[in-house]
This record gives structure tokens, sequence and C-alpha cells, in this order.
């Protein structure tokens, strides 16, 4: 499969890095000197983005002028010349009629294209506005806490790019039992309101009529939440099931007075309703128990056991623990512009798939790509270049 | 496509709705009286949940005695019997082996099996675990905030989910080319530490070796934040690219301000690196002229520019909007225990999909599917319920 990439900053990228880790060619087809997202932070001392080279992992990079007839003749030409497996193009540009699928589909009538819109009425639209949109910040973070709590991670471009890496594949499938191409159109709001609907936040206020409230770190519906430990670290617990209560009831040592609590109030800690109901007096037993415990008693107490809980890490915790290098997903990769470091492949594992690729360097793949695709000679590809037509490595 | 999911929770239901919402025939299988999220809140007042059925719309519903082995013979005999475009089993059953890729593969050797774990290595983890282990709750919140922030958004169920589905998608392609299933392995650890590293927070300490500070509701590395308005209320705004803020000065009459101030301070707010490191400052002028404006003022001042800005809502007030019902992505459905509500599609928007199905009643379409697809009477099916090896609808 060969995607064609007109793309910048998350929901599209990710899209075409979930397909190039799978094995697909993903081309990256960028204006020279590179999108709104080529300086995005983080950036590496070099002043290279981990974001961008995050993003384009295992993809080639070509570079073009947009602006002029000539570069978007180019990618036209590689949109009719990609292949059987390909004429598929995925793109978050809005309003540029010669990106749009119309266009591109007379250069190649079985074309796949998915446009990444903000709204899907065109209205322009990111992450954050989307989730403030949405609901989600007036119920996150502490209980007393006024006004919204953003997210750090920008979970819709997240979910909105895997929706991508969906709807290209399904529309590839259709394409080979059809031989028709396919219009796909995938809006940034909708995705959060697909999924907030599909996890029942949008029927609940339907059917109750009422906001859920803010509650912390409490799980809603269920028991679980932070505790703080004798070694001032902080572990989250999770009871989802009675299962996991019961554990956690005995290895606590609190299963009788849970029990008589239950008798006193007429309550069934069994029940997710109950625990949910009961939480802050179930958390006010607990508090103590972890409080005189560091995170190595909390191992050895609940070894064995079904109880779920983590201790809460900062990312360089993360980096830095041994197990990271030993997950088979991290591989150690040498980025251009970055040097040496740990990166994660495709998180569905499957026998046989390579190593994890780095990124590109801007452009670097152009003169590759276009004698490759489109057959030019070098002569003419450097020709291009000189005209700023097509970019060069850098 | 012809999908048996035998699941329970976010990820894996999502997976299936992911690809029943496109179109392929997903049978939900659970044990006789539900899986362990079969009463999961929120709750409507009949008690059904609106989470389970949020999950599980356009699926069919099997309910079987997993306990027995006449019912895990059931299974089996559904995976072989699922025809050519079945064979496709999504689960995150762990530890089960009759469930496993190779005892399943004895009955179809070119299965496809993708399981759904807490941690690669097999050890149980659920979101609110990874999530506490992955460094975003540190970060998360106001801040001058202590301790952890958690997401109300399971964003790495969500994300496992697409994941799983662009999974199947990709190994029903390999089949279809090579006539091979295949056994995949997708972990909800995984999913997070594959997603940090794609988006720089990986390599960013790796790199950096310091950890990113909490910040509030402001964006890392540009200039994003909320506002209060004159009526009380909150909008978010976001200026990514330099047209962002120029506009945003423009209309806020601050463009001599900003251009003095950048002038004075050696900085260049037209670089996103210089209005992230300004950003309390140029915070600290904008926030008289929200603090006079209403939502509606804003509308205005900001209609025909680039400048991106949403209104903080809550869930009521999303789903109160009349925009949302116009949105072709909703649509009303009936749902068994719930009854009329809006409920989305898949945000995938492609010519000539049909109305969005509510969620089956659990096990409602045990005997269609035993009789369709194992060639069952009728009488058989019943036999096998009188004896609670197979669900009754309810």
């Amino acid at each position: 499969m060969r995607v064609l990439e007109i793309s910048s900053f998350v929901a599209a990228p990710l899209g075409g890095l979930t397909l190039a880790q799978l094995g697909a060619d993903v081309i990256r087809i960028d204006p020279v000197g590179g999108a709104a997202d080529i300086g995005r932070w983080p950036l590496a001392p070099s002043g290279t983005s981990l974001y961008w080279t995050g993003l384009n992992k295992g993809k080639r990079s070509v570079t073009l002028d947009f602006r002029s007839a000539e570069g978007r003749q180019v990618v036209a030409d590689l949109v009719a010349a990609s292949g059987p497996d390909g004429g598929i193009v995925l793109t978050n540009a809005v309003g540029q009629d010669w990106l749009g699928y119309a266009q591109l589909a007379r250069h190649r009538p079985d074309l796949i294209h998915l446009q990444i819109r903000g709204r899907h009425d065109g209205g322009a639209a990111v992450d954050y506005t989307v989730n403030a949109a949405t609901g989600f910040p007036l119920i996150t973070g502490p209980e007393g806490h006024a006004g919204p709590v953003n997210h750090v991670l920008p979970a819709w471009d997240v979910a909105c790019g895997l929706y991508a890496a969906v709807g290209l594949l399904a529309a590839e499938r259709h394409r080979r039992r059809t031989g028709e191409g396919r219009a796909l159109a995938l809006a940034l709001e909708d995705v959060a309101l697909a999924v907030a609907g599909h996890l029942g936040f949008l029927a609940e206020v339907q059917v109750t009529g009422a906001d859920r409230p803010r509650i912390g770190n409490h799980l809603y519906g269920g028991f679980a939440r932070d505790f703080a430990t004798a070694n001032g670290e902080r572990v989250m617990l999770v009871a989802l099931t009675g299962r996991h209560f019961s554990d956690l009831a005995r290895v606590t040592g609190l299963a009788e007075i849970f029990a008589e609590l239950e008798r006193l109030l007429g309550a069934d800690f069994s029940t997710e309703g109950d625990r949910y109901a009961y939480r802050e007096l179930i958390a006010s037993l607990l508090t103590p128990w972890f409080g005189q415990r560091t995170v190595a008693d909390l191992a050895a107490s609940f070894a064995g056991t079904s109880v779920l809980w983590a201790r809460y890490r900062s990312f360089t915790d993360l980096a830095t623990d041994p197990q990271l290098a030993a997950n088979a997903l991290m591989q150690e990769i040498d980025q251009p512009g970055v040097g040496c470091l740990l990166a994660p492949g495709s998180p569905i594992r499957q026998p046989g798939v390579g190593a994890v690729a780095p990124a590109p360097v801007l452009g670097g793949d152009t003169a590759e790509v276009l004698t490759g695709l489109l057959g030019m000679s070098r002569e003419a590809v450097a020709a291009l270049g000189d005209r700023g037509i097509a970019g060069e490595s850098r």
C-alpha cells in the first residue's frame, strides 16, 4: 500500500505513521522548507523537532513548491503514478481545491482520498478547541477546582489519526473488491462527538438531564483513586470488579470493617454502584494503610492478587526505567538531527515486523521518489530543484 | 467482514464498534448474564448501561456458557463456520487458553486473532493504571497543583480500540493477499508508550534530560490558553501559527503594544518559541480584553479571521445545542432499555453509509446466529438454552 500524505501537526501524520509502521510506503509531501509543524516543540538541541521526527518515522519525504502550477502538477502525477496499491491520499489540507478529491480523481479514477478537517462543515478547529467544546475539561481535575482543566495529551488528534488509518484500510478493502475509489471526510470535532457518544457521555445527559460532577481522581461509577504512600509517592488504585475489591479488602485487612459497614449502611460493596456511592468512606479507610507503606511494600502486598495499581511516574522515571529498553516495542534508532534514542514501533505486535525506521530528513527522498515513481531523470529533478520547484535534501 | 468479539469494557468493544459502523458483521459473544461491563455506569433509569449500549451499537449479541466445554465448543464452531470473510477474533480475554490463537487456529488455519492485553508480558493493567505510569497526570492540571490529575476520557482505551481495528483490517488485507492468518497482540501499555513516543514526550526526556513542567491550560511550545469572558464563561484560545497570532493582535488592538514589547525584549512573537516564552506576558495583556467581552462579542470579533477559539461547554450544553442534532454524524435511535436518543455513527464519512443501528439486547441474536452460521435447528438452540449453555434473549 502506498500513501501520499500532505499533512501537518498530529492527526494526519499519525494516520500515515500508523500505516508506515505496518509496512506501507508512506510518502509525506511538504512545501519546500516544511509545513507549519516543522519546528513544533519539543526540540532537540540542534533545533530539530522531536515532534515532527516522532510522527514521521518510517516515511519518505518529498518537498515541492505548492504555490507553483508545476509543483502541484508533480503531486497530481505522483497520485496517478503511485501504482496499483497507490492512489491513496491522506491530507489535512482544507480549502485547497488542487488537493481535493475532485481534482485529484481526474488523474486517478479509483482514488482513495481522506481529508481530515476541523469541523465537518469545513470550519477550523484544533484539538484544544474541540476539547473545550466537548465537555471533558469541566469535569477533569481536582474536585474543588473552578474552571476548565485542559488535557496535555492531544487525545482527539490521536483518535482522529487512528480513525484515518482505519478509514484508508477500509476504503482500500472496498476498492480491492469493487474497483471503486472513495472520498472520505473525517472531522476532528466528529471524532470527539463520536467517542463521547460511544462512551455514554452524550447519552447520560440526554437520559438523566444532569451533568456528571467533577470528582477529581475518582473513577465514575466504581472505586478507583490515587493514594499517597509512605515515601511521598502516589499510586493509582483500581477496583473495577467485585473480585478486585474483595482482594483489596483482604490484603489491607479491612474485610471485616467493610463487612460491618455494609451491614450498618445497608450497602453492598460487591456492586460497583455502592463502591462508588461510598467512595469517600472507603478511601478514608484505605488512606492510612497506603500512607504507612512504601511502593515496594505495596508491590509485595499486591503480588499474586487481582488488585490493579500503578505508581505515578514522571516521563523521566518512565524513560529511565530499564523495563522500557527491555520492551521490544522500543528500539534504538539513529534519528538525523537528534542522534540515538529509543523510539516506539507499532503497538500492534505481529511476527516478522522489522526494525523501527527513523524519520526522513525533510525533502531527503525527493529525487528518489520522482525518479522512481515518475521515471524522471536525475537531471530533470535537479533542474526542478534549481528552479525551487522541488526541494533539496538538507 | 465478520468479527467474533469476546470482550468487555472499552478497548475491544470500541475496536468491534469501529468495524461494525463501517459495515462489518460484528458478533459480540458474552457469558450468559453478560461480562463484567454489562452494568457499567452511566446507567439509564431502567438500569441499562449507557456505556455498554454505546459501545456495542450495530453488533449482534450471542451469549454462551463459557465455563462449559459445550459452550466453548460453540465458540470454536462459530470461528470455523464464520465464512470466507470471517475467522476473525477480537478479544481482551487473557489467560484463557480455549480463546487463544493456538486453540482456535486448530479450527480455522487462516485465523486472524487479535488479543488486547494490559501489558505485553501478560500482566494486568487498565487505562487508569497505564495513565498513572506514563507521565501525563503529573503534568496535567493547574500550575500550582500538587499531585497527579487523572484524565476523565479513557484516552488509552480509545486509542487501543482504534489500533485494534487497524490491526484487524491490516491482517485481513494480508490474508486476502497470501491466504495466511495472523496472531496479533496489542497491549494497552504499549499503546500509551507508542503514542507518548510518537508525540515526542519520550524523546524529549531522553534528549534534554528534563521533565516538561506542569503549565496549566497553556499549550507547550506555543500560545494557547483559556480566558474568562464578561459573562462568566471561559473560552479556549489557540494561536498555533504566526498568522493566527497576527490576526489575534489585530483584532484585540494589541498589535502595536506587542510590536513595541518585541523590540524592548528582543523577542519575535511570530515564532512559536517566543510566543511560548512570553506566554504569561501575552496572556496578561489579553485578559482584560476577553474579560470585557461576552462570548457573542468574541464570535463577532473573530469572525472571518484565522483565530481559533471555542467556548468551554458542559456535556449538557453540548447535548442541547441544536447543532448537535443537525450534525449528520448523530442520528436518533431507539435503544432497547433506554429509549430514543441521539447517537453517533462513524466519524469516517463516506457515501452510502446507512442509519446508526442501536446496540442489541444481551443474547438477543443467539438463536439467529447459531441457526444462521452453524445450521442448527431452532429446537437444538432451544435445547441448549434450556440447559443454560446458550443464553436467552431478555
